[in-house]
């Protein structure tokens, strides 16, 4: 229903809520962050230090996400030369040369759109994923492209709940349960705990890290791969987190053992589609997917067809092979597949940081002082 | 729909799956269980040593929980002296009185019934609870009653995991997270982490404990209340896990500083309704509220009233008031509030480990060896 909403229909809601900075609202509350922005409002209506004009502009594509904007609009409502503008998704080819913050989101900036973006500074992510960025482009126009490391916002954290919330409701068959309570049942299903489960985590970075702390004492083996293994620095040496190590050529003689596989990973060319028939084939029958990180990791009808014989138990994904993903989808029909709508890093902690940092960026590189907040990739 | 399901449709049901014994069906396969049952079977058809007649009758009450009754007929198949059936609730009045083991289930075995049970030597629970049973009437009659500690069967576990799901549940905003799949939205609702919240068990025994040794890496403070808490035996005594122990009459004190409280007691004369409007509104506005022991905890009007003020911010249980609870109960129609069917403790695991309690409670019953499986209340 909302999957076409206009721009006009985000323009309508911002403006409901107050959000628009135009609307020059009375101050709001200030954010519960953990600390305070710095005081950039000495800088106000100053040309900024790099040679901008009077105002450093932050375009934010699309209106998925809501909390982001409006988090980060009230982060620097009093700050009235940083203009945050929401646009829906068709309309940022047309507005993006006005802008020197671009925030993606599930937006796919190509070459054609980065070449008209001859202002831009900086395109980053609400977050970590950037898969949607043409980034060779971007480098050739000097914009720099950078995520929002998510060690230090709360996402990994939010993001590791949301596998463990989605491993849950697989193992305990949420779609039966709520069967179970229409029908006036009691006792049923019969689910499986966690306890006693052997994790196969693919990609062990800073989620698969929160998700080892959380899940290690429910009682498992947690088994994983990540490209680099640095010998001595890595938490999970020190508190014996993980009980195999493996790269990603190791995923298939993993996936032997494991009973639930957690996908972390990072979109990009090598790990499209990684999760295919070959893998999902070496599982044990009746294990079960948890998918928190990009749709695109997993082969979709691979995945279709090892769930309708069976072979998966289950399928728990918080994102999916095209956003927003249609509930009418026929795995969305198979039993003990259960969906979210891509929430595992959104909570107010995470969002509010994000914000902050977002919001700081802006202050920055409107001040023309150096950014350190984000992680460049280029 | 299946609430007011007749014993007939239950027996049939049993004949379908081919549960019952009389059935004569083929050695099924053997429950996956710790251990071995004991060689009973050189005393198939033997009058067992305490004067029994030739078969040991266990009855299961009511239709609900299937597997429970299941497994042990599983788990006794080769024992052809000891007869388990499940009846109708309305039809155990009529043949309890020829049962020597009742299984009460959610049934409430008053003692106009029990002084029907004139061969009954044990009622016991498939699990913890026995608020339904009057254990002076059973006792008067020589009758012992008993419950499964949990324990040691993987129920404690078990619903510990359930608490943890309905605890994401609600933070995540469950309800919001299914209309937004539904709506086509993406990155809605925003929910809160574990991380960061204080956490009160109320009623610290082998649920609590589980819960606490879980959620403790999640990154909160937890708060308990215990009738007893012994100086020194205690685990959480020993690996720190509870920041602040209070005694029953301490929960409202406890409840102005928690985020997320779960109960986990007894349901008896003093434990119900104790969730009331006094304990409430000593809570945060916003504050979250788990059931995963007996919805008679819980001052149904009281917890109504604040849900609906917006003062608790949200709903998880797995019990309810009346079980099974009718699905269009006005308290499930209220933001944030999320059920599952009773299932706590439903696991392949706790419910194959009772299953060999049970059975094996049968098999010594037989044959007149002292029962030490269970924790006798009488």
């Amino acid at each position: 229903m909302a999957g076409t909403r206009s721009a006009t229909t985000i323009l309508a809601r911002s403006s409901l809520l107050q959000l628009s900075r135009a609307a020059a609202a009375p101050a709001r509350r200030r954010p519960n962050l953990p600390c305070p922005p710095r005081d950039y409002s000495k800088m106000a209506g100053s040309v900024g230090s790099n040679g901008y004009s009077a105002v450093t502009r932050v375009l934010f594509c699309g209106p998925y996400w809501p909390a982001s904007t409006m988090y980060t609009q009230e982060y620097l409502q009093n700050y009235p030369f940083i203009q945050v503008d929401e646009v829906g998704l068709e309309q940022v080819p047309d507005v993006i040369h006005n802008y020197h913050i671009c925030v993606v989101k599930n937006k796919r900036l190509d070459s054609d759109i980065i070449a008209k973006a001859t202002k831009m500074k900086i395109i980053m992510q609400y977050g970590v994923g950037l898969e949607g960025v043409d980034i060779n482009a971007a480098t050739e126009q000097k914009i720099k492209v950078a995520r929002i490391p998510g060690s230090t916002t709360g996402n990994a954290i939010a993001c590791a709940e949301m596998a463990i919330y989605l491993t849950l409701g697989v193992l305990r068959k949420q779609k039966e349960m709520d069967t179970a309570v229409i029908q006036k049942d009691l006792g049923l299903p019969v689910g499986e705990t966690i306890f006693g489960k052997t994790i196969l985590i693919l990609g062990f970075g800073a989620i698969g890290l929160e998700i080892a702390k959380r899940i290690r004492p429910f009682g498992v083996k947690i088994h994983a791969t990540k490209r680099n293994w640095p010998s001595s620095t890595m938490p999970c040496d020190l508190d014996g987190l993980v009980d195999k190590k493996g790269y990603p050529e190791d995923m298939y003689e993993l996936a032997r053992e494991a009973d639930i596989v957690i996908t972390c990973m990072t979109l990009n060319s090598d790990s499209v589609g990684i999760v295919d028939h070959k893998f999902l084939s070496a599982l044990k029958k009746g294990s079960y997917l948890i998918n928190i990180a990009r749709g695109g990791l997993l082969d979709y009808e691979a995945v279709f067809n090892h769930l309708k014989s069976g072979h998966l138990g289950g399928l728990g994904i918080d994102v999916a092979w095209t956003e927003p993903f249609d509930p009418e989808d026929p795995i969305l029909k198979l039993p003990n597949v259960i969906i979210t709508p891509h929430v595992a890093g959104i909570t107010e902690y995470s969002y509010r940081t994000m914000a902050k940092v977002l919001g700081d960026v802006a202050l920055k590189l409107h001040a023309g002082e150096p950014i350190t907040e984000i992680e460049f990739v280029n």
